[in-house]
C-alpha cells in the first residue's frame, strides 16, 4: 500500500497517544515451509478496551508495507499516525468507545516482530536470509497464539485490505470457531499469474542488486537501495489506478518543458522516485521479499483441487466483502470468487462495490460511502 | 513488444532470403532536442519492388524494440526471422507482390542504424551518452531522407503497431502530402501518466545499474544486464493481458510444489526472467532509454494546447485505425481519441476494433479478422 495515510476526525476521533506492546513467545512455531523458529516476538498495539466477556475484539491484519501502528500516534512522534487512523478511533467506523481492537506487526515484518533484520539468538547476527518464508497461514497461527495472551478466545471481527483481507479470509478457514465476522477488503483468493510477474520483477529488483549480498547486507553495512526503490516504484503503479494517475499527475511537467534527459521531467516520474527513495530508507529488503512471496504462495483451494468452496466449507464467520470498482490490482472480479465459495457454502455474506477512482490504495482512502458500510456492519455485530 | 514472431503462410508465402542495406545521410539533421547529427546511417530492408510510377511504396515503422528486419530470413541466419512476416510477403496482408515494402531501423537504434553504440567520429569511441535523445518526429524526418534516397515521393501507406503506428500517425501530421494511407495499430496519440511511469521504472532500473557508468558502459567493458532485464520484465507485463497470462501461465508451478525460497517457482517467473536475460543479452541499454523518452515525449497535439484536433488540421491521409479489445497498454479508448480528431477533420477514417486475447502484442499475432482487415484496406488501395 502507499503512503496516503488519511487523517480526518470526520466522524470521529482520534485515539490519542498510544504506544507499542511486545509479546515474547518461547514456544516454538512451525511454519509451513517446516522450519521451525525456537523464539519470536510480536509487536502489537491494541485501542479501546477489551469488554468482561471479551467479546468485542476486532483484529486488523495489515498489508504488504504495513504494521501495527494502525491508529493514533506516538508521544514523542507525534507525526507518526497509524496507517488506518481515518477508520479507527471513537466514534469512527471501528468504533474503539465499543471495540478493542487489536493491530500487529506480522512475524516476518520489520517493525518490531522478528523478522529477518532481527538479531538470530543462534548466531548473534542478523537473521539475513536465514530467516524463513512465511505465509498467510503462519500468520494466523501467530496472531492466534497473539490472541491466546490477549485473552481473546474469539473475535468479534477480523478485518483487513490487501494481503490484509487475505488474513481475515485465512482465519475464517482455519480457525473458524474464532471468527465472529471477517471483512476482506480489495483482496483476492490467490493471485493472478501478472499479480505474481509484478511480484516477480519487484523481488529480481532486489535480488539482483549488488548491494544485497545474498539477503545478508546487513553485514557489509549497506542495504540493497536500488532495488528495494525500483520495487516500490513498481508496486505503487499497480496501487493507483490509470484515471486517478491520469487525474493526479496527467503528463504535467516539472519544468513545463521537455529537457531531452534522464533527469525527472514528468510530475508522476517526481512522484514515483520520492515514493521509492523514502520506502527504501526505511523498509527492510528481506521483509519485502518475504510478504511478496506470502502474496504469491496464499492460495487456500489449492489442497481442494482449486475448489475455493471446498476450502470454505468448513468456515463459520458471517462475511462482509468489499472491493472497489477501479481496482485492478484485485478487481472486483476477485471479491466476487470469495462471495460465490461463500454463497455455495449458504454462509451469511454481505457484498458491496464501491465507487472510487483511486484504485486498490482506495481501502485506506476516507470514501464516505466505504466508511459508512463499514461502521454501519460492525455496529450491528451484537457483543 | 515480444518475441512473439509467428511464421506462417497460412495465406501467403514468406519473402524468403532477404540482406539489409545501408544508406548514409552527410547532410546534418538537426533533432527536436536541438542537437546535430552530421552524419548518420540507417539500415533498412525492402521487399518487392517500386513500381514505374514509384506509387506503391509501404512503409513500417517499428515499435520499441524493432528494427528493419520485418519479413523474410537471412541466408546465413535462417532462423533470423523477420518480426512481421506473418504479416509482409507474396499473397501476404502487405503483398510485397504488390507493393514495395520499406523497414528501418530508426536513428538511435541498435541493430545497424547510428545509435548510441556507434562509433562517434568525433572521438573514435561509442556515442554512449552522448547520442542525442531522439524524437518520432526526429524519426519521420530522418525515414523522410531515407524515402528521398530510395526514390519515393509519396508513401501509399505508412503503418506499424506501437511506437511504429505513432510515427504513422506523426507522419500524416508532418508531411501530409507524402503519406496515402496512415495505419496506426495498437498505437495512441501520446502517452497516459500511467504508461509513462512503467517507462519510468524501466529506465530508473537501467540508470541505477551499476554497470550502466552513466551510459558510457562499453568503454567498461560491462553492460547494464540486470537493469535492461528488468526493464524487459516488467515490459513484457504490459505487453500481455491479463486474461493470455492466466491463460498461458496462470499459477501453474515449475516443480509442481511450493519451494519456500526466490528461485523460479511459478512458470511466469521462468518466463519472465527467460525474456529478460535473453534481451539484456543483445539489446543496447541506451537504446531502450531513447526509444522509452520517444514514447513519453510523443504528444502532437501539445502545441497546439491539447487539442488533437486541431494537430491533424493539415492532414491529407486516409486512416486505417486498429485497436485490440485486451489491450491495456494503450487500449481502444486511445486508438478512438485518433478516430474522433480525425472525424473532426472530416478525414477519411476507417476503425476496427479487434476482438483478440493476447494485449498489447496482439499486433504482431496472426488474427484472421485482424489479417483481413489489412488485406482488404491494402488491396483496394489504387496505385
Amino acid at each position: 500500500m502507499s503512503d496516503h495515510t488519511a487523517i480526518s476526525d470526520a466522524g470521529g476521533a482520534s485515539v490519542g497517544v498510544v504506544a507499542p506492546c511486545m509479546a515474547r513467545f518461547d514456544e516454538p512455531v512451525r511454519l509451513k515451509s517446516g522450519a521451525v523458529l525456537e523464539h519470536y516476538e510480536l509487536v502489537y498495539e491494541t485501542y479501546g478496551a477489551l469488554n468482561a466477556a471479551r467479546s468485542n475484539a476486532v483484529l486488523i491484519c495489515h498489508a504488504l508495507s504495513g504494521h501495527h501502528h494502525v491508529a493514533g500516534r506516538y508521544a514523542d512522534q507525534p507525526d507518526n499516525i497509524g496507517w488506518w487512523d481515518n477508520m479507527v478511533g471513537p466514534g469512527k467506523p471501528i468504533d474503539t468507545e465499543r471495540f478493542f481492537v487489536v493491530g500487529v506487526n506480522n512475524l516476518g515484518g520489520c517493525h518490531g516482530s522478528t523478522g529477518p533484520s532481527s538479531i538470530d539468538p543462534a548466531t548473534g547476527r542478523p537473521y539475513g536470509a536465514r530467516f524463513p518464508v512465511v505465509t498467510v497461514e503462519d500468520w494466523v497461527e501467530t496472531q492466534a497464539r497473539l490472541a491466546e495472551r490477549l485473552g481473546i478466545a474469539r473475535f468479534a471481527a477480523i478485518m483487513g485490505g490487501s494481503l490484509g483481507g487475505m488474513q481475515a479470509l485465512q482465519w475464517a478457514i482455519a480457525r473458524p470457531e474464532q471468527v465472529g465476522h471477517a471483512i476482506p477488503i480489495a483482496a483476492a483468493p490467490k493471485l493472478t499469474a501478472q499479480n505474481i510477474a509484478f511480484n516477480d520483477v519487484a523481488r529480481q529488483a532486489i535480488l539482483t542488486d549488488p548491494d544485497f549480498h545474498g539477503g545478508n547486507f546487513y553485514a557489509h553495512g549497506v542495504v540493497p537501495q536500488r532495488g528495494l526503490r525500483l520495487a516500490r516504484m513498481l508496486g505503487h503503479i499497480t496501487y493507483l489506478s490509470d484515471d486517478s494517475m491520469a487525474e493526479k499527475f496527467g503528463r504535467e511537467l516539472r519544468t513545463g518543458t521537455y529537457n531531452f534527459g534522464y533527469d525527472v521531467e514528468f510530475e508522476i516520474e517526481s512522484y514515483l522516485r520520492y515514493q521509492g527513495d523514502k520506502f527504501a530508507g526505511y523498509f527492510d529488503a528481506n521483509t519485502y521479499l518475504l510478504m511478496t512471496k506470502a502474496l504469491d504462495y496464499f492460495d487456500p483451494a489449492l489442497p481442494f483441487g482449486g475448489d475455493l468452496s471446498r476450502a470454505l466449507a468448513g468456515a463459520q464467520a458471517a462475511f462482509l466483502v468489499l472491493a472497489f470498482t477501479s481496482d485492478w490490482r484485485f478487481s472486483p472480479g476477485r471479491s466476487l470468487d470469495i462471495v460465490k465459495a461463500l454463497l455455495d457454502n449458504n454462509l451469511d455474506v454481505s457484498y458491496a462495490e464501491i465507487t472510487s477512482p483511486h484504485g486498490h490504495d482506495s481501502f485506506l482512502m476516507e470514501d464516505e460511502h466505504y466508511h459508512e458500510l463499514i461502521r454501519t456492519y460492525l455496529q450491528n455485530i451484537p457483543l
